[in-house]
């Protein structure tokens, strides 16, 4: 048995999420099924995160155990070629040791959410980012969002399909910064709570309309109570960046 | 009588190109029914390019004659609401005077050309770059680019269906850089011949490869003669970026 740590790109507009789902199509289908196809093994993807239907990544980290001996590359070569047309590509394959896990091991994940604001509607960027007509106040945000950072019950901003044990969760950062006609929002932590990006990006959303003070972020998190949150974004203008593991 | 100058933004992908096709859809058409259904009046759409099946714009210009008043902001967001779905956006609307003409005013046509240069297939840019898994030195695209620069017959970058008169033009800018894992390809020039930012691009694609040495570049466009195309690139890496007229 191998352990091979797959680097996954999608656009998850036409999935179901990442996680398997009996009800349609997931990324998760997409690769065990391309891994079956190619192995004759049945094997299950762990992955960092669970991202929801219409969330996209640009370098999730997952892994598969796979019993026939594989040189890493082909693997990839052969797992691009049987997930077509599906929207979803592996840009790197590794052995990783027996202990190394996707979800497990992970130590830090990072999270990029768009907002393209701008008054016309989205072509080449629908369902890449969130179309806010209105125009948002950036420097705004993003000090409001600092109210956010550091170690708190973050049960305002969660799911309440959520089932971590414990809503405390330490934030390291979240950005926000203007870039053309777009607004990106950068978070990082360690974990994160079900549907904690984008509760944050809806609230910091209300702040950059001037429809809630800056002040009332604080308020919101300090309240611990998923009625006082605002809005929470679509999923649609979400990308998970990155996942990092411990050296070696 | 008043002529509006629109600006429009689409993704090519849906569409036949951007002139009206009996055979399909086209940008063409889907802006003149909006604004057939808002004015009641059969317009006729005026473009500073024509681009291809697959073919984007960033900015395209454009003009109509609309006889009904309207004001410019008012019928942008009209024609907005009412092309939907299709993936094309009015992005500015201005009126302009009666002799303004968005294709015989227009001194200055730039496009992008996006390849995304990697081994992996393409999933969030899919139709938005063209792929190319072989490595590419851009460095070398860049200096056998050169060589088309200038006051030349660009009869080997021409598609037979050009309709131009004279195969003569003036190549203002052909640039390439490396952006991330994409080499991006800038051209200006007063105006273009059918296919020849396309053809251009492949015939660098060839030099980025190693399969042109760099003065094959030179050799192609002095044989004045389409067999000397080593490669037309795929229109969906195609982007119309910006057209520019006369001051006032």
């Amino acid at each position: 048995m191998t352990r091979f740590a797959l680097t996954l790109e999608f656009d998850g507009t036409p999935f179901f999420g990442l996680q398997r789902q009996s009800h349609g199509p997931s990324v998760q289908q997409s690769i065990e099924d391309a891994i079956a196809r190619i192995t004759g093994e049945t094997v299950t993807l762990q992955s960092a995160g669970r991202t929801d239907a219409g969330v996209h990544a640009l370098a999730m980290r997952s892994h598969v155990d796979i019993e026939k001996p594989f040189d890493p590359f082909r693997l990839m070569a052969a797992i691009n070629a049987q997930v077509r047309p599906d929207p979803v590509a592996v840009t790197a394959c590794e052995v990783v040791p027996d202990d190394w896990h996707a979800r497990f091991s992970c130590t830090g994940r990072r999270y990029l959410y768009r907002i393209a604001n701008r008054r016309a509607p989205l072509t080449l960027q629908r369902d890449r980012a969130w179309h806010v007509a209105q125009p948002l106040h950036a420097e705004a945000m993003h000090r409001a969002a600092q109210a956010l950072v550091g170690h708190h019950d973050f049960t305002t901003f969660r799911s309440v399909h959520c089932q971590a044990a414990d809503p405390v969760k330490s934030l390291d950062l979240l950005d926000v910064e203007k870039v053309g006609d777009e607004i990106h929002i950068h978070a990082a932590a360690r974990s994160f709570l079900h549907h904690q990006v984008r509760s944050m990006v809806g609230c910091l959303k209300l702040v950059g309309a001037g429809t809630w003070p800056e002040a009332r972020m604080a308020e919101a998190l300090a309240a611990r109570d998923r009625g006082a949150l605002g809005l929470n974004a679509p999923p649609h203008g979400l990308y998970f960046v990155e996942a990092t593991y411990p050296e070696g």
